[in-house]
């Protein structure tokens, strides 16, 4: 895709300072921009970066621009800039509407109008594919599942039976939603572990992306819900009946264990866990790696774990860490000490 | 499936009060049942719930029956009524006994009696699948792998060579067993990383159920083994030759490393953490995102990790962690002049 | 396989101390092994099972052979016999250079010399797959995506557009390279959140290996770039655009972040958190489950966290923990009056 910087200035409406002639042909980070891509400038704090980049030209605020050698493109927001531009450059294949021919798609299933779906990908009776769905290759929808308008999975994606995805869904490559939840009994009697039907399904809103090997277990007594506008990055594990609210971005590696209730607008980090049949506010942050093992009633960043030091210092104090209990003793003790030594 | 309170409390054997020809239609959790649904208190902790329910009947232990205004079954295990009552309900599809045309089945696959495999499943030579056992579309089953009888996998399951697996064994979708472990050696004449070759299997015993998106090694000097009755929940990593009991629970997300031993009955909690060739014994249980750095020889409960806090109070805290070796060195010598000064 | 003693000396160039004509028919560590079963000894705290070892013959070195009852081969590196040893003992299916009829292959895809591609398997537009690489079945490989010569993948793995694996590559089954990275950004005039396209790709390096279920991400403003000789475990996560050097091994169900830089040589324990936007240098080992929150400019061993212990005991520590900015003053208050009360 050949374009000027006058073209990408006058079809998003940026003023250019500079040579609108100037030819761009894609897009990089400061450092790495060749002088045929346009480069971005988010956060002023990278600022010194615009003297030695290489990058056809830089989008960057109004403010910033002085600090430019390079021609650039004004925006009030670079990020959102980022999104428009991007999207010029994006070689994301659209599949035609077409079935495969070795698509194996039961005759009681309904789908939509133009409707694409890939090689070798099974679609269970009592499906239904809304219209503009595109299901990738080797995909797997089960009984009376419903993947909504304009949604799309990539290829070797998993849908159990009842699990509905809403319009404009993204579901990538090996997630799986509507796998049984983690539901046993112990029988005191034989000792024997009892399998509890998770007779519920999955209910996913609009707009909601999934990462890639991420699993949403279908519930027992309720649905596993998740909210409008919810992202979800990769391999990120929900337990069966928890209920996630709109907007919620949790990142990668995340596990949510069952029955727990989850705000709006929340911003999960990565690699956190969260148990069970708990509540957790809108709002609320919590930082990467975080236990949350806790109810979180009241809106906020929040945070476990220790930070990060040499192996050497970091063993000397987990050994502390052991004794934090008797540490808090003898220090009452020395306090009681001087009180009563000073009369006090 | 329509039926009527009386016929649930006839077939379960359990004392019903109230109209017997209440209708239900399925089951609930208190806070969310309609009128036609079955609902369970487990816990007295919950029984206020029963005044607000509208469950059309509430399943509880005759204790306490009369706190609740709805029609009730008696159950001395209200779970393991939901177990038997759930299953009612349940809308897990069977697939009939069939082999999909679209299969492909090495000639030299040992296929047993009423075996269902979906489309384009691949069993490779050597394999061997039991009588009744369930294969979902888009399955592979290695070389000389075995499937035992009644076993179930979920569609896009993935067996390796050599794995076998005992009866009445479900794996969810996107599980994988027998990838080579994480065996390396780093040849120190050449500084090159050579692959250890990973000779081994997997044996699953029997009534195993593997979550969705779970990932269990081959091994290089002995099979990897998960003993009879064990249930690994979502995304859960086994590493190589790691030997697992019988009857223990391991939650999503935990990650265990090769060549360890765990025994029976253990609860191992989420997003845990066990290194390499250490030993568990028996009835050990892991609270959630616990790392297990060393051998546990003595059942009980073990822990790591610190508690939530607000990030603001946690930076705090962590600081104060990074000088817990200077906080013992300093609460000794106070300790050390007080005696010398009160000269005891 | 059945050889001799004799024959494994000969090929490996080992002294054999013993009968040479003992029978070999595989190879287990020293407390399993069976009396046709060559094991290894690879440290020498583990010596005193050799006077127990049921085993053929004992691979070891010179220096501990005296100690063995059993015959003998000696070696310098045990673990590198074991290397070679192993394979021949090894039941890795190699499958033979052929193309399942029911592989969909575009027209437009540039298959070399040699290939093997599974049942299934999907291959689009402008994808190149070079000579002896072996494609396992239901695998995905999408639009202009490029399979270096002799690189294996397992069954079920997707392969985004745009993803290049270099010569010699190992993918096992169910790892995703290429979807999109986790980049949104918040529109706080709509207060909507918007997807910033993700539009480059993922290039790994030769000799790279990726364990099951490991997800890469595609970058938005540079390539995800893994490095030569990189060794990645299962379930491992990669943000997009993140750069790793060569010879990297990074444990399994790891969690980095997307933007971060990590060196060459380094060693990342399983279940460890790395964020986004740090720089890590080359020979930098991180313990398990260590939280990574700040950038490592110097070589050496880090960690996170805290011991394993007690439930009980861990939950008092936990409330120290909590309180460790108020211990530090309590400690200062102390110190100071000492030195004020001893006019010191």
């Amino acid at each position: 895709m050949n374009l000027t910087l006058g073209d990408i200035a006058e079809r998003f409406h940026l003023e250019c300072r500079g040579d609108t002639d100037t030819a761009v042909n894609g897009i990089a980070s400061l450092q790495e921009a060749d002088s045929d891509q346009l480069s971005f400038l988010f956060n002023a704090s990278y600022k010194h970066l615009l003297e030695t980049t290489e990058a056809a030209a830089v989008v960057l605020r109004p403010e910033d621009a002085t600090a430019c050698k390079r021609p650039v493109l004004l925006a009030n927001n670079p990020r959102r800039a980022q999104v428009a531009i991007a999207a010029l450059f994006d070689t994301l294949p659209m599949p035609l509407p077409v079935i495969h021919p070795s698509a194996v798609i039961s005759d009681n299933a309904e789908i939509g109008q133009r409707v694409a779906i890939g090689a070798g990908a099974v679609i269970e009776r009592g499906a239904r594919i809304e219209a503009g769905a595109i299901i990738g290759a080797g995909c797997q929808i089960g009984e009376a599942s419903v993947l909504g308008a304009g949604s799309r999975l990539f290829p070797n994606v998993v849908l159990y039976h009842d699990v509905w995805i809403g319009a404009g869904g993204i579901i990538h490559s090996g997630a799986v939603l509507g796998a049984d939840g983690f539901g046993f009994e112990l029988d005191l009697d034989s000792g024997d572990i009892v399998k509890i039907p998770q007779v519920y399904g999955v209910r996913i809103g609009k707009h909601v992306e999934i990462g890639a090997g991420t699993t949403i277990d279908r519930g027992a007594l309720n649905h596993t819900i998740i909210g409008d506008n919810c992202k979800l990055d990769n391999q990120v594990q929900i337990g069966h009946g928890t209920v996630i609210g709109k907007q919620t971005l949790i990142s990668g590696c995340t596990a949510i264990a069952g029955s727990t209730k989850i705000g709006s607008h929340c911003l999960i980090g990565g690699a956190s866990g969260i148990i069970d049949n708990i509540k957790i506010v809108d709002h609320v942050e919590i930082t990467a790696m975080t236990l949350v093992s806790q109810s979180i009633l009241k809106k906020g960043r929040y945070s476990s774990g220790t930070g990060l030091m040499s192996a050497k210092n970091w063993k000397r104090s987990i050994v502390g860490f052991s004794k934090l209990d008797e540490i808090l003793k003898r220090l009452r003790r020395l306090e009681t000490d001087k009180k009563s030594s000073t009369g006090s």
